[in-house]
């Protein structure tokens, strides 16, 4: 029987399955038996074509969750150097798709609960909230999964998502937030017309180019106390009129906000339509909202992941909110949530990898973190 | 035999050639035939698959020259009331595609010839020159007409345009110029990158949206004397970009510039460039200047033309340069040119058609015009 309480056979059982969202590949059966060796109840959610796990050990409070994902982004280039799905280790690195993000940090929480030791019976209740579609659309994931948690009273006290979040070294970064995304659709209408006769036509394109100028004028804001200052892309503008000698009807653009917690998708949405007011009298503006901006701010929790780290790295990590964005987002708005995970320098590229040390390293962290919730 | 001195008849015989651009179908033939009879020159000149014709009467001068052209748009909309290509009268009203623009001018100016009445010997010198490439590229047309007219001492000391130049009644205006076009496509150059990462990219299309702002902000000037102010229309924007988590690499951009006679077409593409230049380090500017500004300003030519339409019809044509370009924009190279024609309100229309007494009207304003011309 593989040792579980050393996460490197564990993550290489896990790369072995070749889990490219949104196919599982055996990812989450091997998952479960690592899991049920170690005492969990285990309970297999399929949503649409995903496979998604929830399981816990325990059933007092606290409750302390893993969250993360078995599913993978493509191989992608070709010029890997080993097998992308074959868990090589080559000068003590172990290389594979989702080394990194996240097999690697899965194994680590996985040999954590073996080292905390409590087999079966832990003071409090370690769970594992983990999905087959983070890399794809999330539509059948952590949101069915949470529906299903609050529906059957599962929803922990505090989750920790292993998102590779340490840009050069591990330690250096948690993220204790993340900011908000939406996507605005902008449509101008005018009223078409030929360009030697402005007067009798209104060019959309004059409206759209005066409100997108205004909106990237100056920065959206400048930034709050855990986050950077928001963001706003335009993305695209497309007219699609190949007639030199012609007022078009309509213009379209796109853009992207990635917004912190001085907003929501609602104010700026109200914010955009109205700098659209002020340039153009007819326009359309269909908004998706991918996520709301949050944060867990530096508190208790905080601090128990703050100390786990620095014991085993002598690091002060980092509390950032900035990057994309991950299932936290779904996450917060259950139970506070933090991100920790390996150094994400690989993730998604060609040769994704993680030294073993670092993995062992990781599982350490999480064991410390476990001992200091459930403590 | 025909009588030459009418316009309807010559006219009908006219529209009765369904020459769409570029067929000719007879039309040339039939002009030929009747500048023949009128003891006229004939020179047929044929550019790739266009007909062209000059033809003179007179060797000596003052000569006076009638442009225009043989060729008509397409029928278009199905909806006409008679046969486009019938010549019929209805109600005292010629109908057929070209009855206004502008075979029913081309009819007026033969049958001005006619009534002048000194048949092949006239003090001075009378020509028509005559493309059937004016509603089309106008690359085997008037231009190559003019450069075959210069290099066999043929270029007039005036050029009256027969286009359509009246808004609301025979006489109501004359154009004495035309204001210049360029065209211009503008590609900027960025850095690709991800939304989440702005400062790790440079989005062309901020860039690109400031420039058009500014050059789109404020008129392009107030006007000249003889012209309206010119305008910029920005008449597409390209990005092509799907991906909304993705900051594009190059953002484009088409404009027009109709100008006025402050500016001139390389004016306009520093101007552009200049502006360009202030909020993108990297760009392609693409130029193509359909033509430039020009203008006959009020003196004793445009004088005979106002005299002869006010004695006619009683009306003081107002002078102007508006509207779109026309192969005057040629003739304007070699030698002073206006315009002067029917009424245009039907022009590309379904059912275009002039009444049959304006095309005689306008015949006797053509008479007087040769008269004062060649007294």
């Amino acid at each position: 029987m593989t040792d579980l309480s050393d996460p490197l056979p564990l993550a290489q059982a896990l790369i072995r399955c070749a889990s490219v969202t949104p196919a599982d590949a055996g990812a989450q059966d091997a998952l479960a038996g690592m899991l049920e060796r170690l005492g969990f109840t285990i309970h297999r959610l399929r949503f649409g074509e995903i496979e998604n796990l929830f399981a816990r050990m325990g059933t007092d409070g606290p409750h302390v969750c893993f969250a993360g994902h078995t599913d993978v982004v493509p191989v992608g280039a070709a010029n890997w150097h080993s097998d992308p799905f074959g868990g090589e280790v080559r000068d003590g690195v172990l290389y594979g798709r989702g080394a990194c993000d996240m097999k690697g940090a899965i194994a680590a929480f996985v040999a954590a609960v073996a080292q905390h030791g409590t087999q079966g019976q832990p003071r409090g209740s370690i769970s594992f909230l983990i999905t087959g579609d983070e890399e794809g659309p999330a539509v059948d994931g952590t949101v069915k999964v949470l529906e299903w948690m609050q529906a059957h009273s599962q929803v922990p006290d505090f989750c920790l998502v292993g998102e590779p979040t340490c840009p050069v070294r591990l330690g250096d970064m948690v993220k204790i937030g993340r900011r908000g995304s939406v996507n605005m659709t902008v449509t101008v209408h005018g009223t078409q017309g030929h360009v030697a006769y402005p007067h009798r036509a209104d060019n959309p394109v004059h409206r759209l180019v005066s409100a997108l100028a205004a909106l990237t004028a100056a920065p959206v804001d400048a930034g709050t106390d855990w986050f950077e200052p928001s963001t706003l892309q335009v993305t695209s503008i497309d007219v699609g009129n190949a007639a030199t000698n012609v007022i078009p009807a309509a213009a379209r653009a796109a853009l992207n906000i990635r917004f912190n917690d001085a907003h929501s998708g609602a104010s700026l949405t109200a914010w955009v339509r109205a700098t659209l007011a002020r340039y153009a009298e007819r326009f359309d503006l269909d908004v998706s909202i991918s996520g709301e901006s949050f944060v867990t701010k530096p508190g208790p929790q905080v601090e128990i992941l703050r100390r786990a780290i620095q014991g085993a790295t002598g690091i002060d990590p980092k509390l950032d909110t900035g990057g994309g964005t991950s299932d936290a987002r779904f996450i917060a708005n259950y139970c506070p949530v933090a991100e920790f995970g390996l150094v994400g320098a690989t993730m998604h590229q060609a040769d994704e990898r993680v030294p073993v040390a670092e993995l062992r390293d990781l599982a350490r962290i999480y064991r410390d973190i476990i001992a200091a919730f459930l403590a």
